[in-house]
């Protein structure tokens, strides 16, 4: 939690941090502003201090609605530095970095850098402040543990509604997709038709849930899953528009919509087979049902997040299917972790794999998925049930929307023979 | 064009350049793949070399769509270079980027770094690069003259028939906008009415505009802007929600989608006053006409930019107005200047500033906007009018999409008594 920053700063032994770039599809940004249309800013934070925004002037307003302290740009004088930096652009944003660096009285120590933004300019800007400011050292971290990273990992009640909202969302986008498929008209051969006539493509519906999710006001910067058949039984796959929707296949349905301008995030699958289903598919279905409800039956307050991924691993082998724990890298049976983080980050801190750290635990704050998978694309089949969940400062892991687990969704206009 | 990528890199003696970052919503990366959900890959290029895209191995498939060489990560042996490294991930990517260096033998001299992706990672690796490599020089540069960017200033054919098909789409999406709005009943106080009888806001109209969007396929990464009354005389203001639809009002529609995934753009304007106009905004209206088809009828192969922009300013001082010519920083009149370039930015080179480049012209193969607009916030009015044109390479300058400059919109169900 943002609380979190002074202590994760002197873990890290920082003195200071700069993000660059802007409010928006900038997560580290976004997380101390929480959105608005700011066009490339800087915010700079130094230890036990309050951080300060310094922003464009045209974007005043912008930059106040994050309720920080800001200090337009136009404090310092560009042009000036501009001419004596020889009209160097990257130099003179450099000494003006300087100058705002020193009015917060950080001219020493390690600086941390954070943000997502043009890389030229960025290493341009920051080689010069190197040399301006020889007694900083400006410190690079790996995403995946960087202090922002880390401070997200666990969330407040704000940001916390924020993901609910997106839940809500999500789940009524799924339910548009399922009342749209199950009202469609069947062909003899089992294929889903259009209301002109035409077989109903995998791209169809790609399309209408992207429009459903725009017209609710979400986002989908990650993309999200629509597949059937064999495609469901790849992970990796997000459909193949020319496939045919038919009768009697998995569709695995992964959707994972954000707010608009790169916000919160949720993420959230429902596996379907449309009329009927096979014997073999409905099968796969409850064992991975079965295990998705023992896991919530089981999730404990601190425990790490890797344990519930080896429980997973352990009830499918029990089962006779590959997993990472008897298989390097299996392309059948349960071939991924059980869930991840989730916040401004569709993944982020903790993770579940079997190598992931005993830090990655299911503390107060954190939202995690739970995505029990099981996958055989030669047998044209693959199933995945997610929700995203909230542990709760009182302990109790909180399902953040709620969605019925049916796998076979009966079809209003077809009944099996 | 790409084509002039190794004259580029010797003008600015640079050996070989590094591109960071994702496939989608980085134009560096986007502009050699043509696109592609790719994940995080490193594309190398040395002069005089084709660039090498290397990417992770699940992702094989979409990078080889780009049609460049590829190679994948698992080349590298990583799990070693990270017990090398002391389980440093920065140190061991940074190794692993040596090796792909020397790979295509580059061991020494000034090399470019290019992209948008997280800057932590990205400051890391490349100062352990600088270490691991001493005789290489990194190098950044600013983004607005960067050599990327000076190869994006002229787009080939296959990028000119990227940005018209977007150019159908925005017009497709305007021509709907307009139809909606005609076609709504009108209140008493001239307020229009949703289908519900209830007022339509400015909220609702933004709505619906970025639903289209969606639904033909777009997206807005940048916004857009549809602002009535007081708003349209601020072309910084996107529109205030609340605002209700009023006739005889000036409508700012400023809309500039792009490809899905971060690709090519357009951008778009025009002015619109329900049923019917007042003579002050008419007025207005017929001054940005008369300078917008004076423009088009005087734009010429290589001339500066700056010399529209120019002869825009003395034409609106003609008739009374600020410019950036006779008054610093105007806020009303003409206040912005000419155009830019477009392409996969939404602003890119060249701009037409008066203190933009000489060498921003209208070179064969630019593709720009022609904006003009006049702006009386306190009188609650602004116009724009704005194309987007190609300078082919017979010099012939092409508007690539069509759409009708009327300024009063005619509405279906109500008359001017």
């Amino acid at each position: 939690m943002k609380l979190d920053i002074d202590t994760l700063m002197q873990a890290r032994n920082l003195d200071a941090f700069i993000i660059f770039g802007h409010g928006e599809h900038n997560p580290p940004m976004y997380y101390f502003t929480g959105g608005g249309h700011i066009m490339h800013a800087t915010l700079i934070k130094r230890r036990g201090d309050a951080p300060v925004l310094f922003h464009g002037d045209m974007e005043r307003d912008e930059a106040a609605k994050s309720g920080l302290k800001c200090i337009p740009f136009s404090k310092y004088d560009y042009d000036a530095l501009f001419e004596k930096a020889g009209k160097d652009t990257l130099l003179a944003t450099a000494m003006r970095c300087e100058l705002m660096l020193r009015e917060l009285g950080v001219s020493a120590g390690r600086v941390g850098v954070y943000g997502t933004y043009d890389l030229g300019w960025s290493f341009g800007v920051l080689a010069y402040l190197q040399k301006l400011l020889p007694n900083i050292e400006i410190v690079g971290e790996a995403p995946g543990a960087s202090l922002i990273v880390r401070a997200m990992e666990t969330k407040d009640e704000v940001e916390v509604e924020r993901i609910r909202a997106m839940g809500k969302l999500t789940t009524e986008v799924v339910a548009q997709t399922r009342d749209y498929l199950t009202s469609c008209e069947v062909r003899a051969d089992e294929v889903l038709l259009k209301e002109d006539g035409s077989p109903l493509t995998v791209g169809d519906v790609h399309a209408k849930i992207r429009l459903w999710v725009a017209e609710k006001g979400g986002e989908l910067p990650s993309g999200f899953i629509f597949a059937i058949g064999r495609d469901a039984g790849v992970p990796h796959s997000g459909g193949t528009p020319e496939d045919l929707m038919r009768l009697g296949q998995t569709i695995v349905f992964d959707i994972y919509p954000a707010e608009r301008g790169g916000g919160y995030y949720y993420d959230f699958t429902r596996t379907w087979s449309l009329g009927y289903a096979t014997l073999e598919a409905q099968e796969l279905y409850d064992q991975v049902l079965e295990i998705f409800n023992k896991l919530m039956d089981n999730f404990d307050l601190y425990s790490p997040f890797k344990d519930y991924h080896r429980m997973t691993c352990e009830y499918y082998q029990s089962k006779g299917h590959k997993t990472p724990l008897n298989t390097k890298s299996p392309i059948e049976g349960y071939v991924h972790s059980l869930g991840h983080g989730v916040g401004l980050n569709i993944h982020e801190r903790p993770f579940s794999g079997l190598t992931s750290g005993d830090d990655e635990r299911l503390a107060p704050g954190v939202v995690i998925t739970s995505e029990p998978g099981l996958y055989y694309p030669e047998k044209g089949m693959g199933v995945r049930i997610e929700d995203t969940l909230w542990v709760r400062p009182d302990g109790q892991i909180e399902k953040l929307a709620e969605y019925p687990y049916d796998f076979v969704l009966p079809m209003k206009m077809w009944r099996q023979r």
